[in-house]
């Protein structure tokens, strides 16, 4: 059996977002299989057209615009484009909370494409409870 | 043995709080036991009458007022009484910091009833090495 | 063979730093060995004169005074010390992320000397997937 990996994305800025995803790259690099749990901050930028301006973590609030310029000149790619390029190479599944749905009024047709199905936190537990590593973000 | 969790509760706003109850009671549903070890922000918000108004992680600041009314309306149940529902349920143990309880002058008595007793952080590694999982939230 | 864990530090805020150089001690003194991969706003913590003004996260924001003023008078000593006396006690390792230290253009001689070595995040999610405990912090 594969070594596992799995994920809590909770944060909505783009730091932790990518550092999700970069993490997600590194598992998928080590032929780890990769379960995702989507909620919170983390779902409201799942959302399709979701229009909100991305910001960076309070930590690095005063040196946001510098370190968003350093992105764009050295291209690197956005947390999402990241997450679609490790699903398209490794195992990696992405779920999307489904109490934090239902309380937006969010169905699977409002979610990016990126997004598997719609399940519940103790599905979720019960996934990732024999992963070697798992992280809330 | 039953399966473990393990969790520690840093953050002090209502979503990150509120996450760890909802994974608690994830966990409690899949007949894991749950220890949570709680300090800083977290261990503020279990003072009693602790008086702090309660507020959203910086991701979502601008959607504080629009979210709080959601849940509000959708009576959503605080993350303290999740967690107290948790505990009458299933085998979940809750401790705070002593080194950060020590630092503010906490007592046991000065902290809600949820609490069941001050531990020092070797302790609760200690305990949570052979948990399924830990989280940092 | 030694119990493992594993830590990402990728905040900034001396909170989130105080608390994963605690873990390491709590984690030193349960004789595990501890390996910690530093990126994002923890890295930019870690340069040599990094000048920037210690900050606590946003849930403590209007209590920041008080508590540095409470952290002064008690003497609690800095994260980067408290981790610096962890790493002569136990067997802890502290890489930084060759990703993020690339693009802010930072070599190991820019970094303060309590880092090992830059690494990639594969060869950090390699390193700790037999971790007994992984923590993102």
């Amino acid at each position: 059996m594969a070594d596992k990996m799995s994920l809590l994305f909770v944060s909505g800025t783009v730091d932790k977002l990518m550092a999700g995803s970069i993490i997600t790259s590194g598992a998928v690099a080590n032929d780890m299989d990769v379960t995702i749990f989507v909620s919170f901050w983390g779902l409201l930028q799942l959302r399709k057209n979701n229009g909100s301006q991305p910001k960076l973590s309070y930590d690095g609030a005063e040196m946001s615009e510098e370190i968003f310029k350093i992105m764009q000149e050295k291209k690197v790619p956005s947390w999402l484009d990241m997450l679609r390029q490790a699903k398209e190479i490794g195992n990696v599944k992405v779920y999307a909370c489904a109490m934090f749905a239902d309380l937006l009024g969010l169905g699977k047709e409002d979610l990016d494409p990126v997004v598997d199905e719609i399940i519940g936190v103790s599905e979720f537990v019960a996934m990732s409870k024999d992963s070697n590593t798992t992280l809330f973000i």
